[in-house]
């Protein structure tokens, strides 16, 4: 399929979600498909491992409710916060709740209760065996949500009056030199514009799309760096294919999960499957998978890596981006229980990239 | 088969799982199979309703990821609230939290976070799509916190130093007329005795199991009924089947979750499930099912009842535990969109139980 041989910087392009669009052009410019399983057991770990690894992943995922100490208020907590760190390090927020029921519930789990994870989670996935109607709940959820946010203030710097964001054209681009010098961000905190940069390509400054970035600086003297925000819009995987053993995850089921995708290309921007899943031409799906992890430093020419002893099964970047045609690792345990997980996620995003460009080449 | 035609006393008597007893004595008791799904938008509302229709409900079903306000507490919280009051009408408490996903991810979910749902829910639910370790997982979390908790004291009333509670042999009972007039419940609330009484059958006094009520009066003259505390163990039962238009449960994955619960005799309690799933001699597993509604009462010999529009599909307590066999009906909107939702439950109460009398007789 053509998707295998498009590069990130193309497909995001061509693709028609605009957060997969945004998502493709940050992998092309931090060189990453790299998505962080952060499954601590603490909020403040997770800010802390979000910080640290940020800089070289592209999606942070989480599952909110093994969480302890989540704060759940919905102006300094929790989710803000880590909103604050995906804007400074560049990086989507994906809850990996695993919809999984009818219509009428996922629709209220997603949009309601204490977590609101519609607020602070771009992107959350769907176990669809319930049936395709959770899908169009889920979508008709968002529609309602993003239509209602479009009348809040949703530009990340907003620049001598004149606002700044993803929500303007490209070709505007050139006023991003010509502006005050104090603007505010979108959590409310203002500061002097140090710099308005073009960002370009992390590694190879090269031809790459580009995403501003704007350095504030408060008052106190604390640096507020602040990427382009992403677009409003909400993004949805379905859970296509697992990497547990023995899962009941069958073709028929694996097929209606993209002719659902299909059905609602405004809301699914992709998988989290196995394999690339596009198989029409004007498919392009993004795909992500879990169950990946590298064999230890020592045996760099690995290929196998065992499971958890609880019916994880793992494989490594080469075989999944390489030869599957998936897109995004996600890699929890692998970087976490590392000495040092900052270097761990370099190596890890490091392999994935690397088997990506060969696949492209 | 045999559990058919058995009455809900006579397998409280010879079932496996202590909490299933337990829940069978109880419905013989109250002489209701009705489970309220208590799908509210706020904690306020959650609390009210268990407490209004807590007379006519075996099993109080939650979303807890639904509901605003939710007090994560685990002294004080909503939890703790509503464990008081399944105490206090004599109820389980079911969160319906379909788990689905691998095993480590799952034993997290349950037993962390900020709802920590082990703590208060006596009976959830999981997906077994992922693989059979999903329920492997489960068993083992549940095993280690019954196990810890075993050390902690779980009798609901202390009566004069000596505890009284489902732990004890019934044989123990007659000491229930001997003791002190000073009780603490095991929320620490102490007040006088007023009454220890053994309820008999609500509707038919007739040889149906005994639980023990206690009417505790506080210093305040408030009054605090308990029923005796349900045995610590804790219960999965297994989704196995839905009640959504298109879902992808097919045979084949019922028989394995048919085969997943027979190997977790002492965890899993049965399914939720559209039809009793009981083939084996041995088998004695609860059946719990939801996309249960009554027609409206002026059609009182209606069979048929529309779906909500977004996938979910209804039947009548008749059909479902007449003629599919389930023991337990799940209703959530016909009862929560009722003008008079305690007298709408009575009337879903006396359906379900009339089919299950008409099936036993
Ligand atoms: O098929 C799947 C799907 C998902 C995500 O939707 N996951 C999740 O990826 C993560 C893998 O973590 P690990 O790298 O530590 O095994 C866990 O959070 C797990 O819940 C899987 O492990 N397998
Ligand atoms: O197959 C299922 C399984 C479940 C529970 O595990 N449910 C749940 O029952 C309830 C039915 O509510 P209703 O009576 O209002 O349709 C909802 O909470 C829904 O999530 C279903 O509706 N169908």
């Amino acid at each position: 399929h053509s998707t295998l041989k498009g590069t990130f910087a193309q497909r995001s392009k061509t693709v028609t979600h605009p957060l997969t669009a945004y998502l493709f052009r940050l992998m092309d410019l931090k060189a990453s498909n790299l998505c962080l399983s952060a499954d601590v057991a603490t909020a403040r770990e997770l800010l802390s491992i979000a910080d640290r690894v940020g800089p070289f992943i592209v999606v942070l995922k989480t599952h909110h409710d093994m969480v302890s100490g989540w704060d759940y208020d919905s102006e300094f907590g929790t989710g803000k916060k880590l909103s604050a760190l995906a804007r400074k390090h560049g990086f989507l927020i994906f809850e990996d709740r695993k919809f999984g029921d009818i219509g009428n519930t996922v629709e209220l789990q997603y949009t309601s209760g204490s977590a609101k994870i519609i607020e602070w989670a771009h992107i959350v996935n769907v176990n669809m065996v319930p049936g395709k109607a959770s899908v169009t709940s889920l979508a008709n959820a968002a529609k309602k949500w993003e239509e209602r946010s479009r009348y809040s203030v949703k530009t990340s710097v907003s620049v001598g009056g004149r606002s700044r964001g993803s929500n303007e054209d490209e070709e505007d681009d050139e006023e991003s030199e010509d502006e005050a010098d104090v603007a505010t961000t979108s959590e409310g905190r203002k500061g002097s514009i140090v710099s308005v940069t073009t960002v370009t390509h992390q590694y190879e400054p090269a031809v790459s799309p580009r995403l501003d970035k704007t350095i504030l600086e408060e008052d106190s003297g604390e640096s507020i760096a602040s990427f382009e925000e992403p677009p409003s819009d909400r993004g949805l995987l379905i859970l296509a294919q697992m990497s547990s053993a023995g899962n009941f995850m069958d073709e028929r089921y694996t097929n209606a999960c993209v002719e659902a995708a299909r059905e609602h290309k405004d809301f699914v921007m992709g998988f989290v499957s196995q394999q690339s899943l596009n198989t029409l031409p004007e498919d392009d799906f993004i795909h992500m998978t879990p169950g990946c992890q590298l064999p230890p430093e020592e045996d760099e020419e690995g290929t196998e890596v065992k499971g958890d002893g609880k019916g994880q099964q793992y494989n490594t970047p080469q075989k999944l981006v390489g030869i599957a045609g998936t897109d995004i690792v996600i890699v929890g345990r692998g970087i976490l229980k590392a000495g040092d997980p900052q270097e761990e996620a370099e190596r890890y995003r490091s392999a994935a990239w690397k088997a990506y460009t060969e696949r492209v080449r």
